[in-house]
């Protein structure tokens, strides 16, 4: 089965993705997601220009090869671009093995080890009552787990949670926002927002909250212990996490669970937090760690580390990889927790997706492949639009971790 | 598709073998290789009396969630009766899954990364120059890759390289026979045997030694110095390995290469192992480390290491094995080498199989599965026959490592 | 002194033990438990077909020699099965030794170090008031020390406890069931039990709590930490251990005492543990840890690294393996508890036994041998009935440690 | 000063190379090397379409701003794409800046250290033979260090120094050729062609050589004892180095010093290498590792640990690049040495340059800024050509490390 054509399609139907179509000389097709927010096109001519060419003719069943072909064979490696093109042809490769098979794609990682998956979503608000609303909301509407941020007094927006951009440049596209960041603002605020959705929501329902990378490891530890009263699922994001012993101060302080990941693109970026169980819960995803293929092999190496699976979601993935990390969330023993947050409906006619949620859990669904596809007429018909997430600065100018 | 029937089935043509057969509501079936040398009655008890009632009626594609149940089910963990139960319904489980995805095992794992593996074979004799003939009449045959022992002067017979038994007992059956050993007699003695050999056979073939785990730590290192010289594939077994950490001075003291494994049931026999770099070959084997699930976590944190993959073979395992191996082998990205010895014609009877060698390689076939079945009927004409592994005794009768 | 013959024994007089009796040609004979919980035929088996052959003939004094042989003479070393075989043997051995000397085994170890040892016993209930009043009955039979396990409200079972298996098979046996486990309900709620025993019972008795392996390490480390208030004797069992690493960021944590080990079969499983000090007590058992000759290692390495014994005890152990243990305890100068739990009379009747328990200590007698003997008649009237542990799972589906 | 245009100019004048050329409203203009060998229009698209919209309009002086902006504003941090984006503008604000103090580049820096920085160049033979004609006619020329690389007898290209790709194909461009390696052919061999060279050369003259990845740790330590008697200057890429505890076993085994980091792109991927001392020489390059900020720092990190610097040169970088380098080592108290190779002069036309080199030595140049200029008219003439450094094979098919 040689690989005949391969397609990299953009489309924005109210975000960017970049996707991936391999067409085998049997018919049979297989699609990728190489979504990287703000950096799109960069991922479409890694793709288009440097990739495609060398895969043409080659036999679409030899995936591992075709991943060291590109991994090891493209000399530079690993980085956010380099891998979300390699993931995004993993992902591709994968769906044509798993139809090649007749089977859904969880079923050649080893069958299903449990009947769904839990998902978290988003809530968030400006102020705590706003918050405690959204949060509200979100239960009622069946979710288990819930994200929670929440505007901080003193600062305008609430970070973390949108992606808006200021107005569109007289060349058509979008520019960066520029927030404005205080964590002494932040720090002894988020407990309360914390202490106050326990009294509402009482212990049954799990509470995330995300720090963004924002702060250093004393003060996460001190996050972490000012919020082990009210029992977080996790906090994400405690600290910038090039240095992984940054960790190290956070975990010997605090009992709070940790994520962190949906920046790292390889299992070196999280090798000392899996292998000295810095954190607890690994948020690698699909379409920015190399695919099946990595993930699988990042998955299982936390396994051996009691770190469990918390894979990153929209709105930096395309339902592709929300396809391909529920398969993996259905298979892989040590799973956690899957994000989500709806798509609009126009994502979804661009992407038909056999996965479905319902009251707090996600499944695949059970079609040959990982069971999304792309409509390429429709996709067409929305094309790139440049838009990025905010960058973020101290109030004194500095530029800080967004 | 269910798991309708299992059958544990012991034949000894020539040598023993315990395999189990699991048959689906299809019609789909496959094998698998549970051989425990000198303890195989044990492991077929284990699966026939405790294993075997728990899985009839489950869903034979939940592959991860049945090993999951024998692993962290049976409360009591690792070990190698435990794990060569749980490897043998691992193998046969992959074996279904690929017949029911109708391709050979070694593409549901990722496809094929090589166009064939490299084999390597056994050779001694009970002096150096019967050693040397040995050696080259195996060259002769195509191999690339041979392991030489040879007698020590001073030492009865060649270590490491017999099973015979002293005769049968009035009860039918034999008892393992009691070697004698002296590290003084062969420490010296060995670097003379590899100088012959490369003198009589050049460069161009790859020579591997077993020290059998009677070395300590520091006669290890020496003996790793001592052979440097003439360039060893690699060096097994230099120690005794429930204690990780007595390759530490190996490592320090030596750059011929180090290979261990054969005895060890799970990854954390090897962790420290594998993660502190002190082999290059981890020799873990499907039928006694976990199956293809097992195996191929292994191999990937091996991977991580730069420990390439390095199975043991005959006569401890099946031709099941074999299969099984060679499929893990065609696929995985840091396969090193196979051991191989051929197996005598009655045992290929009973184990048909797709595997083939050549010229110093091997390749696992294309049929759907892993490619060996069982002749049951011609099986049940080869009943069990008690027989061990020799134990090994210090010449002043101290119990030591065989 | 020869081993004339050897009995392997599987009798269920309520639950099924393995025993070992070995008999020698000067009519000594001693008595040891092989049994493995769920896994009792495999031992048998082991012992039978694999090791019995061997010994056959051997001088019974040579313990060490013996218990070498089948260690290192066996090729496959550790495991459950394995060390269950290798354990009876050696408390039979051992049993002998002491009646040809005439003495209690105690004597052999070194002598009585205490007058008598301290035990503790299990307790629970559904309710937290359920389980105050089962604590407070223990604890007026003159118990210590009290294990202490409490329904969790939402979780139908009553973890830890049970080993009811639901209804025989038309084949006549039983399957384990399978539990239902939420770590979320289980985390915030057993401080309140432990707070409300304080409440009622004051600080003058031993509590320990038993998590049996559920909880990840920051699980535990959490746990821990809201136990510290209630002054536990110990948590056991807090995280899966075959990584002993799991138990680094429980420690760094929390002062409350830890304890584990009765799933250890080997001084291995233990090292870095207690060589970190990463435990308090450690809680192999004689027969499943190697006999008097492997569990006097264990205990002796732990001494050196102020680590205490705490032997696992009933329902996994026959009363051989609990008179064992108390010969042990008496001599061992790092003596730390032992658990109990009355045997129904009928078991009683099986063992008669000269160890003796009286308000929360006890005494292994003072006959020769370790006290306890096998009624071999009364032993063949209870056939060996297949039965399981439970296995665990989470509540969406997945395989957990029970 | 504000930033009013930035050109994004792709040339192949012989090879890629990617070009940013920074404009302000002062008319100072500045120019930056992104050249990423094989991936060279992905890092354009990056620039282009999502670095060049947000930097209009900013203040070109704040050069440490704007890194930060693109590092930490981009979210998605590190790889070779987006690093070598970075790398380009800030060389081309560093220009600016120079200029703007009507300064060369180094007096910015801290001034001269030396009077000019030694460099080594490159030679190779298919035979020794070959080979030492072609070192003894680079010494000749003035050169005091060279790296030698040799055909491997067996082996049909000489590797690690061709970047030929086989033919066009119809669509135009190249594809990546497929070498073969054997390492067991290369280790033994290795040491005779530096034997030879010494005995051809003396001991006045620094050799290098380059492993160029492809060695395991062990064999690499192997290599480097083996190659101590000939006192190499260094050997370079000894292992793999996305794990840099590949390291530590080459460092423990021999006292030839080591050299890493063309691969890298920030100081993340050698912090461990330095940190410990496992290398030497640190051979990142300003257009691949944040250009002049990002190298300034590694290079200083490097200084605390006595690891000095060593800069990878053409062909992977434009003559941009070497002048930024030359400038940085000039200045650099723990100077090393400079990787050196002519360009062929239609280069050095479309780059006009004022570093210069004499006898194996370079100097900057003093006109302010770097000293190199693009002639974009000339350089429009040379548009891109799909080139591709090779992918290597294990001579049985496995995808290797280049």
């Amino acid at each position: 089965m040689k690989i005949k054509d391969i397609r990299v399609i953009v489309t924005s139907p109210g975000q960017n993705f970049v996707t991936v179509k391999i067409i085998t000389d049997e018919g049979i097709y297989g699609v990728g997601d190489a979504t990287l927010n703000g950096r799109e096109l960069a991922v479409a001519t890694y793709l288009e220009k440097h990739v495609v060419p060398c895969l043409l003719g080659r036999d679409a069943s030899r995936i591992e090869d075709i991943w060291q072909y590109l991994y090891r064979g493209g000399y530079w490696r690993r980085g956010p671009v380099t891998m979300a093109a390699i993931s995004a042809i993993d992902m591709a490769l994968w769906d044509i093995k798993a139809k090649a098979c007749n089977m859904p794609l969880y079923q050649l990682l080893g069958g299903a080890s449990r009947e769904k998956i839990m998902i978290y979503t988003h809530a968030h608000g400006s102020t705590i009552e706003e918050t405690v609303e959204a949060v509200v909301q979100k239960k009622e509407e069946g979710f288990q787990a819930i994200r929670v941020q929440c505007g901080v007094p003193g600062l305008d927006r609430i970070y973390g949670i949108s992606k808006l951009n200021s107005g569109p440049r007289p060349d058509g596209g979008f520019l960066p926002d520029e927030d404005i960041w205080s964590t002494e603002k932040y720090l002894p605020f988020i407990p309360k927002v914390f202490e106050r959705l326990r009294d509402v929501l009482g212990w049954d329902t799990h509470l995330l909250h995300d720090a963004h990378h924002r702060l250093s490891p004393i003060e996460a530890a001190r996050l972490g212990k000012d919020l082990e009263p009210y029992r977080l699922f996790w906090l994400e994001d405690a600290v910038a996490a090039e240095d992984q012993e940054n960790f190290r101060h956070v975990r010997n302080h605090t009992t709070t669970p940790l994520a962190v990941g949906e920046v790292f693109n390889s299992i070196w970026d999280a090798r000392d937090l899996i292998r000295e169980q810095l954190i607890d819960y690994i948020r690698t995803t699909s379409c920015h760690a190399g695919g099946v293929t990595g993930l699988r092999r990042i998955f299982d190496y936390a396994a051996m580390h009691n770190v469990k699976t918390g894979c990153h979601g929209p709105g930096d993935v395309s339902p592709i990889t929300m396809g391909v990390n529920t398969h993996l969330g259905l298979w892989v023993p040590n799973y956690g927790i899957q994000e989500f947050a709806d798509y609009c409906p126009q994502v979804m006619d661009v992407f038909p997706s056999t996965w479905t949620h319902n009251k707090g859990f996600m499944h695949p669904g059970d079609v040959p492949g990982h069971g999304v596809d792309i409509d390429e007429e429709l996709a067409a018909r929305f094309p790139y639009e440049r838009a990025y997430l905010p960058v973020n600065r101290l109030e004194d100018g500095t530029l800080w971790h967004w």
